[in-house]
């Protein structure tokens, strides 16, 4: 692309590093805020900025957190003894939007996966062996999603975790409640046979 | 959605303002960035504060432009006594990409949109009549989007030119080169037979 202004063109090009957004969307988010008031973009800089710079991460499960302590690990009605594992923030809002769980979590960062160059020692695996073998830990529930780097993930720490006494988890694979069994995978079928439930157990959720 | 940070919800909730740009997006788009280093965040903000705060727009075309006058106005090859009127600077972009187009352009800024709470005075539509009537436009070119907005904006100008001799045509409407006739939608294609043009001035193009 051609730019008439060297400004716009570096606006774009900034912009257009985000995951997913291409110079054709980023220049029509710039011309965007090129027509809202100067505040609206004065606004979106500083808070980015803020973001990057003052973000903590919670010094317990490494989730993003304004505090030392994250409101669920400050939070003394949890169930400190059972620790969920998570890639994301992403995912901890989810698992908090069913209301159904009342433990901690432990937030890796990311999966390992050596396509993308990330190796245990970039996620916070190391605190999390450590939490378990200071004995603080009951259960650790794998909550990955069910990728071959989240796979991977889950195996690594499951054998680290191996010679402790701690109880380890993965949350049930299966048919999604509303989903019609013709159209799903294979192996998720399989699984969900596999791994059948009481039916009296499955008329509680 | 239930933050953990108040920095992170600013950032989320400033980002999501960007047109298309769901609650998700936004969360993904800054998660992506606290990934990255923290040089990338500020130079993104940067780059937009700056683009905003010194952002021009050429005296003559009220284009996008670091300068005064920018280079298509400022360049004594082009044609002056034409000029394109668009609606923004994409349009140019576009136009200027073919190359087959020698004269300046009038950049309007918008279209005549009472929906949207754009009449006539937030456009350029003023400049470009009086430049019309100082006498140094010979011919005005629609280049509008074949829209109710468009057309509206068009006849407006069209209406105000009226009494002053300048001479106005409009972009040919039509098949697009290599598209099917029987996807063609019926109004382009009825103008595309009532405009249509000699066997042997098809073939320069």
């Amino acid at each position: 692309m051609d730019f008439s202004s060297k400004l716009l063109e570096q606006a774009v090009d900034e912009m257009s590093q985000l995951p997913g957004i291409g110079k054709r969307t980023a220049l029509r988010l710039v011309l965007h805020l090129l027509k809202q008031p100067e505040s609206q973009t004065e606004q979106l800089a500083a808070a980015l900025q803020k973001l990057r710079s003052e973000i903590k991460l919670c010094k317990n499960c490494f989730n993003i957190s304004d505090t030392e302590l994250c409101d669920i690990c400050a939070n003394p009605n949890r169930i400190s003894e059972i620790v969920c594992v998570v890639e994301d923030i992403r995912d901890v809002m989810a698992i908090e939007n069913t209301a159904q769980y009342r433990g901690l979590y432990h937030v890796l960062g990311g999966k390992i996966s050596p396509m993308d160059g990330i190796g245990p020692s970039q996620l916070t695996i190391k605190p999390l062996i450590e939490k378990v073998k200071a004995g603080k830990v009951e259960e650790i529930i794998f909550a990955l999603s069910s990728t071959l780097e989240g796979d991977t993930t889950n195996f690594y720490i499951f054998r680290q975790l191996e010679e402790t006494p701690v109880k380890t988890s993965t949350i049930a694979r299966g048919i999604s409640v509303g989903d019609e069994l013709e159209y799903a995978d294979e192996v998720t079928l399989g699984r969900s046979i596999t791994n059948r439930v009481p039916f009296e157990s499955s008329m509680k959720g």
